[in-house]
């Protein structure tokens, strides 16, 4: 296949294909941001630990570990410490010694992020990762000039853009690649993206950021059971920064799971066993109790483009087995 | 999206993308053919009859029920009715009024197919589609020839391509473009194919099959969670014959799932209601027997472009949920 394959993970414009690896592409893991999602982020110090170690062992270059949201709006009773991720919660998990960096999400609308991000001498974060809908981005182009003040990397992840006309998306672009932001995610929300608009979204992306010397990366979702294989559709389009999560743990159908993409990416640095281990001694446990992953459901919100809110609910209904059931209720609504 | 979208599904050449259908396109269900690998075929009857209502309610264009076994090589004893796919047992299930095309498929070398598959005139099946290693083809020719001579319409199911040379498949087109079959199908027998070769092999075997006026099919195998996605990539390069199971059901990590196969082609004709009926009532009760699908051993030999046959032993053992013994041994296998 070399001869004829499209240049995608590789370094040397020589080199086709698959063999070789690109080395600007980096992998950040959110299995305890997204993965939190599922419990209120209640997930426990013992948890968090183990995948931070594993994580290191793999060679993954960023772990997020949960939100810096608003304690205003979110009560710390019902949330558990990584809705917050204060510097003390995070300094008894991180051993610096330790090369991963760390990041953290910031909601646009829902985060003190003026009094809650601390200047980046104070704090053992390395980045900071601004999640936004279109109609939020003054907002989340403040928190990123403010994040990058005080030192941080930052990302701007714009939601839900499955939902959003194209001329706004590319308004969007132009603003973004004006900020100091560093990367511009595409993330499906929805996970209702197949391979063709990937490709389009992640060229159109490029075209803004990549003049602004900024990256591109993907966040995708498995409602279609397509987010391993669009975050590929993405890589070999040009996105650097890729989203996983270890068997794709992550509130309803999950994410890409970063066993498949390590096991994908040829860059020596990376090593699945680390990955493999922790499965079998915590994820897999922690997924007989909240049950992330593809489900018929989901997919039947991906197939139509909505939020997968409708099916999570259903599933935790006595009717969840009734698929018949939820597809008449979904058609109905429409 | 449709502005910058790739000629997908689509009729008219001014209908861009995924909002039209291509009419040619025909999806074959193989549920009880691949399904029925796990048991050595023995489904019962009221089973098949479930699936094969379903799929004519939904409008799917062929079934296969099963092979066409030698009974020299197979026990009619330990294998169930549809490893030998008797004229007989395909008529209790099979309601001549309905639209849908019956489909069995025949080994090289393991069928006796001058005596057991009868001149389509005195049978109920549409279509033989012949199964054949590279080197099996000159037997796979013969009864290519056979059966088309007896009437039916042919298939050839070149498998294990991911260990095979370009140049030796490049012979077997030639070879096979010559011959009087319909469709020459792309087959990722050990689920290890991503986009980019599906895409490179889906553009040779449309480089013979056009040509000689044949079709191309495609056949995934889930191992890596890119079933259904390979099966859109191929269809998007122009795979006119399309093989799925519903919820993926077959031997291993599975096949393309049927509903979203269905749920991505919008030609009218397809129903995904009868589908998801089926699957609540019928499918989901025998997978918690037959428990078919995406598991991490699967993953593990599709990254080494190894057969599944390692994966599926070892999760028969009492050590299966040792995800990191079983890695090891492959790794040292190798």
């Amino acid at each position: 296949m070399a001869t004829e394959q499209k240049n995608n993970n590789v370094v040397d414009k020589n080199v086709k294909g698959w063999i070789s690896y690109r080395p600007e592409i980096k992998v950040l893991d959110c299995t305890i941001r997204d993965g939190g999602l599922m419990n209120d982020h209640q997930l426990d110090m013992e948890f968090v630990k183990a995948i931070y170690q594993s994580l290191s062992a793999a060679g993954i270059d960023y772990m997020e570990v949960g939100y810096k949201a608003s304690k205003k709006i979110f009560s710390t009773t019902q949330f558990g410490s990584w809705k917050f991720c204060s510097e003390e919660d995070l300094r008894r998990v991180i051993d610096k010694d330790k090369s991963i960096k760390i990041s953290v999400m910031a909601d646009a609308e829902r985060t003190d992020y003026h009094a809650d991000i601390l200047p980046k001498s104070k704090s053992i974060i390395d980045m900071v990762r601004v999640a936004t809908y279109i109609h939020q981005i003054p907002t989340a182009v403040e928190i990123i000039k403010d994040a990058h003040g005080k030192g941080y990397e930052t990302t701007v992840n714009l939601m839900a853009v499955s939902t959003v006309q194209e001329n706004e998306i590319e308004e969007a672009m132009e603003l973004l690649s004006k900020t100091p932001v560093n990367v511009i995610y595409l993330v499906d929300s929805f996970g209702s993206f197949y391979s063709e608009p990937i490709a389009n979204l992640m060229q159109m992306y490029l075209r803004y950021a990549k003049p602004a010397g900024k990256y591109v990366g993907i966040h995708t979702h498995n409602n279609l059971q397509l987010a391993y294989s669009n975050t590929i559709t993405a890589l070999i389009e040009g996105a650097n920064f890729l989203d996983a999560t270890i068997d794709g743990m992550g509130r309803g159908a999950g994410n890409c799971a970063l066993e498949l993409l390590i096991g994908f990416l040829h860059n020596p640095k990376f090593h699945i066993r680390p990955i493999l281990d922790c499965l079998q001694k915590y994820v897999y446990p922690l997924k007989e109790k909240l049950n992330w992953g593809y489900q018929i459901p989901y997919m039947i919100t991906g197939q139509l483009n909505q939020h997968p809110r409708a099916a999570m609910n259903f599933l935790k209904t006595e009717q969840k087995d009734d698929l018949i059931a939820f597809y008449d209720s979904i058609i109905e609504e429409e």
